[in-house]
């Protein structure tokens, strides 16, 4: 009876050492997550502010997912004071609210950019009734103009697809995967492997891809040596790894799509919509290491649009976000060692208005406080001109 | 032995109940702040952005202390879904880093401004030496500019004293009253009074203000009927009361210095410097009632000096902030009732850049992401152009 009463108390005391032993770790690594310690910073060039025309041909769209200010600045310092976004000298901010929630998710938040309306949380390019509404990927299509999708999640996620597809659910994968095969899009990278090819209908979507002229790769390094043509680039079975494993992957996936574009336009301009995705997750991680990882990966693909469309004189880029993530707050950091440390209020998205960036001709009508469907209906506007 | 026993018991239990209830109350009242649950909202009227000249004649440099963009936003959101700042369609981004700390104070930040120097915290207008620097409005008034401060807090507290005082530390409050007879300023409206009628060292500057010519007032009613001249407006005796308890009282004494400045300057222009003061001490209580109402308050007080700038045609109007306080994010509302419910990191200042807002003539210049410093040189630049 005794001998029970101390092993019942000796494994309580050890099951109580555990538990607390686990929370102090949990607690300690989730301290150590909201400090970036700093690395090597990389090179910013500064590129001109004179364009050959007043009108873009070309539009690079490019969304940080969950990029609010903050984020930005996180990526700012990290990098030693400087990032290829401040290329872009015409800021605006843009209200994210969507149409049933003072809070959007990335798919309202995605479809009201692609389609220019306010919609429900979770809709993927449909309207608040479920009718689909043109996306301006697929309006530059019917112009003629050469289009791409780029990102670092699943290619299928909500804010890819809303420039795509048209389903009542950001859930619906398959059927997202799907509508990639009725538009006329050039060329697409990101992940999704499975959503294309290991599907409850039993098709193999990659298979009908390569009827449809597409090259399909899943190499990086296969991938950026296309140069023309239709591409197909599927890096990972979902979603794509994070920096330290992917690498360049976004960047040298933006390069390799607007050069492909260029070559594949003939003369008519194209459209490109590029997404950082996984600065959203390092918001819901409420990870600064994770964000500013994602936020200067990001910034290197930002920096080969704006090289291009420097050296294009007819591209126009406008970065932006769909919502802030985190509710991130930068309290400490370093400039010269790139050392951040930030504090977050919750793990969902945030409602404040997020910062719009833009160079090239046209930039300038993205100033001022902005609704986010504003953005689509400028971009559109500048397109019909053309 | 036992009764005291029972008496102790007892005397404890009561007052863990009592610690707890306060605790309680305590965390509920500190929630029942975290959200503006809305109210009326005032009308926003919408400006001309044509203006008669292309430089500007007047400056009109407005500072919401601690107001990062989630302060602008939960303001837009409480005014259902507009603000005057709106007319400020050129926006920019200012980095507030110190030169000893990358988290800004309000004296180092004011004096970055003012001075277009990095200085260390709690510097007003001096280096990093304390060696005094001439601050843009000294220049302007030896340029034979009309100069004016107006502030929600004591016009001797670190922002409104960084444009007219050179002292080594912020807290020395009758050095810096004493420093405003070291210049030829027009107006200025603020709190105070005790730290020039109350000193140490016996003396009522009060006294010797009128004997320079000023009219000294303390009541809003009195002040806001002045039309030209020199005018001391001092409204409280240290700094004024919260916005419902002082009204109207910084839109009124914005637009009462902007009218005494246009008739003073002869022709020359005038500087003025307006400080929405307590958007910060909302940040500090991690008050979203606090905050939205000061953000409010602001403005209006921006409203005030917009609707002059459309008629006059040749004031430039320069908004924005020295840091923001509270790691606040918007994490709820309603663009309908004004309703914003916010969330907070800390109850001191974060390090995030600041936006910066613009109106009028010379407004393109503040685009882009820059240092705080650079916001005095180019306001510096248009004044030099005259």
């Amino acid at each position: 009876m005794i001998r029970n009463l101390f092993t019942l108390l000796l494994a309580l005391a050890i099951g109580f050492t555990t538990f607390a032993q686990d929370a102090y770790m949990d607690a300690q690594a989730q301290e150590i997550e909201k400090t970036y310690t700093g690395g090597k910073a990389y090179e910013v060039k500064t590129y001109t502010q004179k364009f050959k025309s007043d009108k873009p041909k070309n539009i690079i769209f490019m969304i940080g997912d969950g990029m609010g200010v903050a984020q930005v600045f996180a990526g700012l310092t990290a990098n030693q004071g400087k990032l290829f976004i401040e290329n872009c000298r015409h800021i605006g901010f843009s209200k994210t609210q969507s149409a049933d929630n003072y809070t959007t998710d990335s798919a309202a938040g995605g479809t009201a950019l692609s389609c220019g309306i306010k919609t429900y949380n979770g809709a993927i390019g449909v309207d608040t009734d479920t009718i689909p509404v043109k996306t301006i990927l697929e309006e530059a299509d019917e112009k003629g103009m050469a289009t791409g999708l780029v990102s670092s999640s699943a290619i299928t996620h909500a804010t890819p697809a809303s420039f795509i597809a048209h389903q009542k659910n950001r859930g619906m994968y398959e059927e997202i995967a799907a509508d990639f095969l009725k538009t006329d899009i050039d060329v697409f990278i990101g992940g999704g492997i499975e959503h294309f090819s290991k599907r409850a209908d039993g098709k193999n979507l990659l298979v009908d891809l390569e009827k449809n002229g597409y090259q399909v790769e899943s190499e990086m390094n296969k991938i950026k040596k296309v140069k023309k043509g239709k591409l197909v680039g599927l890096t990972a079975n979902v979603h794509t790894d994070r920096v330290p494993e992917r690498g360049e992957m976004l960047p040298v996936a933006t390069k390799t799509a607007i050069n492909i574009l260029d070559n594949n336009s003939n003369g008519n301009g194209f459209f490109v919509m590029v997404e950082g995705s996984q600065i959203d997750w390092g918001g819901h991680a409420n990870s600064t290491i994770y964000i500013t990882e994602e936020m200067l990966d990001f910034d290197k693909a930002v920096g080969e649009a704006i090289k291009f469309a420097a050296k294009n004189g007819e591209t126009l880029v406008v970065v932006t976000a769909d919502h802030e993530t985190g509710g991130m707050a930068v309290e400490g950091g370093d400039m010269n060692t790139g050392m951040v440390k930030a504090n977050y209020t919750t793990k969902g998205h945030s409602a404040v208005m997020v910062p719009i960036f833009s160079y090239g001709p046209g930039a300038e009508q993205f100033i001022g406080i902005m609704e986010n469907t504003d953005i689509h209906a400028k971009i559109k506007k500048l397109l019909s001109d053309n």
